[in-house]
């Protein structure tokens, strides 16, 4: 009886990510170009070059953040149930981390203390045409490792959720590795986010290697796909992905998302939004729709659907976690 | 040649406060019974209060905060120039209390370190009429004394600025004192806001010696008003103060605000909002409009509506501090 399996999950997801405060700040683009940032993506700073980008940065609004932490409070706003694990240090913005996760109902697994290092953060600069570009000083999110990962969380969720952000330090992509396999033996399925397209950049051999061996659903934008597969074309990034994944769900910002799978194409527009302020969290907010609906067992277009409606929710203010709850929208 | 010696003032206005980081969350009705607020009003808690309140708080929002600290970036954000002397702690919120003050162009005095008492916190409820509750643990903030007070500051400022939280500590209320001789001393005026009709209650007496005494400026709302001279309406509570004061300024919420002399009243609508998120802030900004108008030879009705023009703008929105540069309002 796999569907009484199922049903006995302690969790819905598991998310696995960098664990970071988020420090926005808006900017127009001379701030951008003074400052030799690269729009609209997440570029990776050291400890020298967060304090100087911060000083020369207008006053801040400080909030939790992290991709896959974003995700995990869309699942617990629409009323599922969501743990998250990644590293925070010690301090306030780690225990600010912390709180934000709790107060809205997800298991926080913050794995081993390491010292000294601080909280990761990241530095938002909001643009007045509501783009984000991102900055992140990851702290000891980044130090995450496979005895972090508690096999019982990962063991007890229906859908592991993971970000392609975690590649770039050697030991998290081991932990992300057996946190795949631990899943697995378990029966639970694999979702990965490729999160930025020059993330894929980076890792480009090692990500098309998981996709294909270990990942169940795979999540990104279309950007981030062509450069997966090194397509000029977003249909061929679609055909690519159908012959490669079981289930992707790829966004198209304002042109809505298509979710795929080797037999279906489905197209689902994106929810109308009156302003756009922030996109921050987008992404992560679909993905947050889109795996509730997929826990509960409901239909690819309805779990895009649900995907559409948090995202568009997330965009319409600042900050990248939903601010009414989701389940009042549905 | 008094206009000169105006002029060559370094600062409009010199604010002193609590130092403090806001932590903003929204809650309903329900949540403030339970935890026996007082819905409205500023409450000083004490750690242990701090962490069980934090904890059983929602998700919230880090921003810089403090009375004064948000009227001295009000006046910053009109154009003006503006110092703060308030006491942080070298932590991380008390580095990012000081970010704000300077990104925002305000001269941030900290006055002299005090080993590990942490930077002070404000925990904002929000209610859905958008009313706020204040619960402030002050940290290092009320250990304020008279040598923390930078004489050569004050002197270059053409008005003090003092809030009435001040009073809550016999330290900070020494400093609050000494500060005023040095403005008198060197020609300036002394402003004071009464803060809160609670912080009123508690310290009565020394608020009326020190209106009649030492205050050319008198901010507050009307309930404080009338609060401090213990009397039933509000034109009995005008009378006192036109008795008292050279100038005072008074708000009224939607009903605007109210500017008296001794031999004039001027009433000042409340300028029109689309939707009201979160009166945090709204009578620090009227005071940044205010005295920023104040300072630079504007009427007194004039002052009074660039104080609804900068009040309007921060009760649109989450936070007590402007999104947008006022100057571009006027």
């Amino acid at each position: 009886m796999p569907e009484t399996d199922v049903d006995l999950a302690e969790f819905d997801v598991v998310g696995i990510g960098n664990a970071l405060v988020d420090v926005i700040a808006h900017a127009d683009d001379s701030f951008i170009r003074r400052e030799s940032l690269v729009k609209g993506a997440m570029t990776l700073i050291e400890t020298e070059r967060a304090v100087s980008l911060y000083r020369a940065l207008g006053s801040a609004v400080e909030m939790s953040g992290g991709s896959a932490a974003n995700t995990m409070c869309g699942i617990a706003s629409f009323g599922g149930r969501a743990a998250y694990i990644g590293k925070v240090c010690d301090d306030e913005l780690g225990r600010v981390f912390g709180h934000d996760l709790r107060a809205v109902g997800v298991s926080f697994r913050p794995g081993f203390p390491e010292a000294d290092t601080p909280t990761g953060r990241c530095i938002i600069v909001v643009t007045p045409d509501a783009q984000r570009t991102l900055n992140t000083y990851l702290g000891v999110s980044s130090l995450l490792c496979p005895p972090d990962v508690d096999a019982a969380t990962v063991a007890a969720g229906k859908v592991l959720y993971m970000e392609g952000y975690l590649y770039d330090r050697p030991a998290a992509k081991e932990a992300f590795r057996a946190a795949a396999k631990i899943a697995h033996a378990n029966g639970r399925e694999v979702s990965l986010t490729l999160s930025d397209s020059f993330c894929v950049d980076r890792h480009r051999d090692d990500f098309r290697a998981l996709v294909t061996d270990e990942v169940d659903i795979l999540f990104g934008n279309e950007e981030e796909l062509m450069s997966l597969y090194e397509v000029e074309s977003f249909d061929d990034a679609v055909a690519r992905a159908r012959a490669d994944c079981a289930l992707a769900a790829i966004t198209r910002g304002s042109a809505g998302s298509v979710v795929v799978t080797p037999d279906e194409v489905i197209v689902i527009p994106a929810e109308a939004v009156e302003r756009v302020f922030d996109t921050t969290g987008a992404g992560d907010l679909f993905a947050a729709g889109f795996l509730y609906g997929y826990t509960q067992g409901l239909s690819l277009a309805a779990c895009g659907r649900l995907g559409s409606i948090a995202a568009a929710e997330v965009i319409s203010h600042i900050g990248a976690r939903p601010l009414v709850d989701l389940q009042k929208l549905l």
